[in-house]
């Protein structure tokens, strides 16, 4: 019973494999860079989206792919920006599907002007288990850690925080408030994944966001120059 | 293929019930009452455990188990109470799983005195939408919302919410440093459950933490009644 298991598991994760490398070829023809953003439910994905938006919106064409349980709500809050937003439901899974897939982001590419963006943020579903597993054919992975959530985070979600490219340490305007100690998140960071990339944020005071947008803009200023060299 | 799949997760879903069911009857027989105690990451389970159990365990006989992917942080913490404790870990899964299931939690039984117990809480795995398509054979759901993951997250996790018996608002010493609208999230919770009873907490400061003590006194307390009546 077990290793049926293991066996249904591993075929799963390979259909996706390969499903994720068409994505990849997709996004590597259209000179996309893409995103995978995760974090648990209400760390501020979208907050933080509404911030870093307008400092790029100008510079790049940037697309949203929106993956949530059910409902279209992060969409609707990014609406008034200058974007291409499609929105993916997880629901017709039993109870809904916990993250997204390739395939499922596969259905969604036709829905978006691949040719016209630079950069592609595919916000997952609030989880830090199940999304971590499935590749969906990005070049990067951006994670959210909202201080409220308490230190221990790394520990308790391991394949999460080891897959991060980087860590956005989100609503560090709320420290003064909470009995929260840096030091010990650092550490659990460094203790899964040494040296990651973090950044601390706030998507309500905007501290830190300037940087985010930097780092975003450079993802797609590399993608280009490698181009440039290959082509 | 998609309805093989919808074949095989019913399947799976079919044989959780039956075993659900399995551990119910020995719950019953043993006398206890069980609380499947859920939520997003970081959103104050543990904390509000250690809130709780000191009013309790005195008067019942309490066993925690603790659902992680990986580690035994929240069992060391509730280690210093009068406790039974068992740890599940999930990650030999691929990944880890996102939840437990009532085989899990029926492998766990045996570590436990459930003769001894009055009340069993299963701190399931932080998530907010696996954990809600399986029964374990539990009394009652409690769920903690934490006001720090905003309003929306009734009408995202619909699952989760629509099956809680009680919703525990927690971290409700932080809104005067939010831009949050508990009026949002009662309409937003009453929108997917109507009317579900909620309480307002915080486990930094104990507000609320004895209505909830004597919440869950009183689900014992049903328990033993009926019981005399039966018996």
């Amino acid at each position: 019973m077990h290793v049926k298991r293991i066996r249904v598991v591993q075929d799963v994760l390979d259909a996706n494999t390969t499903i994720a490398r068409a994505n990849r070829q997709d996004f590597d023809r259209a000179g996309v860079s893409v995103v995978n953003f995760m974090s648990s439910p209400g760390s501020g994905k979208t907050a933080l989206l509404e911030k870093v938006v307008p400092l790029l919106e100008e510079r790049l064409g940037i697309g949203v792919l929106e993956g949530d349980v059910q409902g279209q709500l992060d969409a609707d809050r990014l609406a008034r920006f200058h974007l291409a937003i499609s929105q993916i439901n997880t629901d017709p899974g039993f109870g809904g599907e916990c993250r997204l897939d390739a395939n499922m982001v596969r259905s969604a590419l036709p829905s978006l002007p691949l040719e016209q963006l630079d950069l592609l943020i595919v916000e997952n579903v609030g989880n830090l288990v199940c999304p971590a597993e499935f590749r969906i054919g990005e070049d990067v992975r951006v994670m959210v850690a909202s201080v409220t959530e308490g230190e221990d985070k790394p520990l308790k979600y391991p394949l999460m925080f080891r897959t991060a490219d980087l860590v956005l340490i989100n609503k560090i305007d709320l420290l003064p408030h909470l009995d929260f100690d840096l030091k010990k998140l650092e550490r659990a960071l460094d203790a899964v994944h040494p040296g990651v990339q973090r950044m601390y944020v706030s998507a309500r005071t905007g501290q830190g966001i300037p940087e985010w947008a930097e780092w975003l803009f450079a993802l797609t200023r590399e993608r280009i120059e490698a181009e440039l060299i290959v082509g």
